[in-house]
């Protein structure tokens, strides 16, 4: 019997002062329904952020962020654009996170500062999500933003008028969790991430005995529903390191997310178990196993870790060196070693490098060209599929995600973290699996689910979208911004500058250029060409004439056209014309 | 019993004239030992390119191109240098061409002009490599620089000194050849591309009996070698094409490489079968397509093949459009329908999609993303794994490279075409069939294997690299081009503007900042800020001390400061300063 608590902010302030935009016809229709608003991770994979709304109640689940891909160049980080929930916040009830990953937990700092609550922010989570939630804001100094409340499987905290329980998942990272949110409208299983074949026994127990009483609506991992083939146990890939970690004859240097844990912790019991000692190289990996240690979800002899210098004087076969790099980053600890590149470790003949991840869709290249460069440098490689079972996803298959709509039985079905064509294969699947066409609804960001009395269905939208985080700047960067780069990345740039005589309008001295990412830069020739193109086309207008904008856009289009002729490249050109 | 024919270029003038490098010792040296350059497509995927030089007499087998990784800003195209081979021009007998991919044949207008030949450099190829050598010539403009030598399967050709040998192939293009090559010191086969599975029985034949008589050096494709399933055919892959077809009601949309003439031959042969007539969309697949119907290597009825305008009007069941776009290229047929900018193609409900393809490393994102789309727009989208065989390789798999190896039984092995990492799989491979670890050399751009009575082994180097093309221009763009492109890409760029009177070294103006590319172009608090840190940082020279340079440098610096200060971003700035 899940215990109950009573969560929450203070919900004085919001019931003297309700939503402005909320008028009293607005408030029935509001009470009248439960709102799933997808903020992110949904037809896309990154930035999972959901939005419960009732009433005046809001409570946001997950706030991850998603990595850019390589068209939005110099972009650190995607968040959720979060300015509905913003306008509103003195109806946000709380933050609930349900496990430690970046893709959901990464944009809290973030977010905080973007909502700007007059009160510190309730976030809900069990012990080990809020260990790393309090690491992380405290690097970006945002620990005041917020109120950590820990939460234990089985109890249900009231936020506002929604109820929500936690319940124990399988997946990659420990102490994972699944919600049951119970509303006026029926009882919601929202999945989060997880695998089936290693969900706990109590978190079954759990979804059976709800589903006995009937679920409403089904929120289901989907990610990975276009793979058959049914999900590897962490068991069997733990096997695996062991196998290798005891036929090794030198040093074993692994390398996994450093956000699986429970990689972690399988690596740490096999070097145990063979007598070597293991030293961390690289830093989210460090602070990653540092809070596991210290929340009692990884439990090893002190004397088991050993550092980097202390790594390199024991003899080779009783070391493991667990590093970062598993996407081949060069400035990874393993990218750095590939190239003979870290400050203090080398690649040795007879290293035996293990792999134990899978590439991240657009880093295939970087992954291989790092195998690449460790063979080069003597090392024994394994990776899949050369070595099979060397990693599981933490994600259901396909069967499994149709063995959780079995499980449930829910009359609708929301897929969620997946991409367009991924919640379309969910909803094949749904059907083989008795839920009707009509009761899978393909959610969009921004777009509400409506939960009523009479089910589910696709409603109204809010403000929604992405936000750039670049360095410091949160939102500066814009499509222009980004068109910008990629025309710079493509041709370069060449600045034309001149001095124009205030009053007669004419060129003070000849035109100078100077190009940066452009080819023939240093080709005193080209460049010559160019000046004396530029100035024949100056040359047209009658002398007195010209104008500052005029000359600007001439000798922007001469170069332009003479470049081009030339080179078939269109470099961006910008004029710069002072008048003196 | 093969032909014999003559062949090359006239040897008079290099006979006259030997190469200035090779003095007496050399020279006998050089007629001791054959040796086996490989100017790329060694440890990489791409610009397939091998020197063979015996005596006096070069031979270049194949001229191939590679495209560019997403790191290579702007680049369209990477040749291999040839440096070393237009110093000896004079030596260089022919141009062997195996097959009709880019990979093998792109590059053969840019090393024609590279070689810079006093006479047309013979070109040796099939009848289809030389329709399509000849198309992409005449697009360059460089026919007139090489002399097309069409050659028939078991003609032998006498290139000086060297003999060689075309024998079939199965690959994913019709009339892809192995290479024979017979020297003083013992018979080398280069198998090119190749699959097992489709080897005509001629060139299984041929093989065989070379084998019979010893070969010395087997030089294998090895790009697929981690890959353990056999190869599928391409008759189960036309047989899945037939039955989507046959099953669809409405119009078939088929991608597929544009250079994959089997996988197009299947599609004409389904359509013709099932009724249904097909429309081309896309430049590079119509082009091949004319090239294989005019060689005859693709045979349908005329009234097949309609125009696009044509297919439009139609009724859909009636119709197959084949279009470019296989890896999801936005400028791209299917790229462009998919997002609904097609100039005349719109994406239908009901349409069925067919991605008869694969993702090249790289590409998994573009690819995956032009999928979502598709379903968006209401197609049904086949593609794989979801829908399994619907695509082929053209190369062999571990198994198949092993069974050649069985075939074969060369003395000595080296891997071709294949990354680092797969070449060390090769050896491990060897080994396992005979072939002892020290016979198997792995190769390397611009190093020698060299052949001699006693064996093969690894020797000198020669110049050699990669030529970066960027529009009209060739090897122009270096790595300071490259680095800049990086950077502007990655955080923009500032033009700090200023002018200086001559004579008092003061400045005439206040400092004018244009940014590009970089966020806070637009804040003008952020603009003035930065402009009165200029200023003060100019102010703590003494009056007329300042310079030109200085005066650069100064701004430079103190802009860079206050904006990483601010922004954690390092745009490129541009100082520009106009003495007056």
């Amino acid at each position: 019997m899940p215990q109950e608590s009573d969560g929450g902010r203070p919900r004085r302030r919001s019931a003297a002062s309700p939503s402005k935009s909320a008028g009293k016809g607005d408030q029935t229709k509001r009470t009248r329904r439960l709102r799933l608003i997808p903020l992110g991770g949904v037809g896309e994979v990154g930035k999972n952020c959901l939005l419960l709304e009732q009433g005046t109640d809001m409570v946001l689940i997950d706030v991850g962020v998603k990595f850019p891909e390589e068209e939005l160049l110099g972009i650190d980080l995607i968040i959720p654009d979060l300015s509905y929930v913003a306008e509103h916040v003195e109806q946000l009830r709380a933050i609930v996170i349900t496990h430690g990953h970046e893709d959901h937990l990464g944009a809290l700092p973030f977010v905080l500062r973007q909502l700007n609550s007059a009160y510190p922010v309730p976030v809900y989570g069990s012990r080990l999500v809020l260990g790393m939630a309090r690491a992380k804001l405290e690097e970006h100094r945002a620990l005041a933003l917020c109120d950590l409340q820990e939460i234990d499987f089985g109890t249900k905290v009231h936020l506002g008028s929604i109820r929500i329980e936690f319940f124990p998942v399988g997946h990659s990272i420990p102490d994972a969790s699944g919600l049951i949110i119970e509303s006026a409208f029926g009882t919601i299983v929202h999945t989060s991430d997880f695998k089936f074949g290693e969900m706990p026994q109590s978190g079954l127990d759990r979804l059976h005995a709800v589903a006995q009483h009937g679920v409403q609506l089904l929120l289901s991992d989907t990610v990975r529903i276009e793979s058959a083939e049914p999900t590897r146990s962490e068991a069997e890939v733990a096997k695996t390191i062991h196998d290798i970690m005891a036929a090794a004859d030198g040093r074993v240097i692994l390398t996994t997310f450093a956000s699986n844990l429970a990689r972690v912790n399988s690596v740490m019991q096999a070097a145990h178990q063979l007598g070597r000692h293991v030293a961390v190289a690289g830093r989210s990996l460090d602070r990653n196993l540092g809070i596991a240690r210290e929340e009692g979800y990884i439990k090893v002899p002190d004397d088991l870790l050993v550092s980097l210098d202390r790594a390199e004087k024991l003899p080779a076969n009783q070391v493991v060196l667990l590093t970062t790099g598993s996407q081949g980053e060069p400035s990874s600890a393993l990218g750095r070693m590939a190239v003979g590149e870290h400050r203090l470790l080398r690649i040795r003949q007879g290293d035996t490098i293990i792999l134990s991840s899978s590439p991240i869709p657009g880093n295939e290249q970087t992954v291989s060209s790092t195998i690449d460069n460790l063979f080069r440098a003597g090392a024994l490689v394994h990776y899949s599929p050369i070595t099979p079972a060397l990693h599981a996803s933490g994600h259901a298959s396909r069967r499994e995600i149709g063995q959780m709509m079995d499980l449930i039985k829910p009359a609708y079905a929301v897929p969620m973290h997946g991409e367009y064509r991924m919640m379309v294969l969910f909803r094949q699947l749904a059907a083989e699996h008795g839920i009707p066409a009509d009761h899978v609804l393909l959610p969009e960001i921004g777009r509400a689910i409506d939960v009523t009395q009479d089910g589910a269905r696709l409603g109204g939208t809010v403000a929604s979208g992405s936000v750039l985080v670049d360095g410091l700047t949160v939102g500066a960067v814009d499509h222009v911004v980004l068109r910008d780069r990629r025309a710079l990345a493509s041709d370069g740039i060449m600045v034309i500058s001149a001095a124009m005589d205030r009053a007669s309008g004419r060129l003070v001295r000849t035109p100078e250029i100077l190009a940066r990412g452009f080819l023939p830069a240093e080709d005193g020739q080209f460049l010559d060409e160019a000046v004396e193109r530029i100035e024949r086309s100056l040359r047209r207008g009658q002398p007195g004439e010209l104008e500052y904008r005029i000359v600007g856009e001439r000798m922007k289009e001469s170069l332009a056209g003479f470049v081009y002729q030339r080179t078939r490249l269109r470099p961006m050109i910008l004029p710069v014309i002072m008048e003196v």
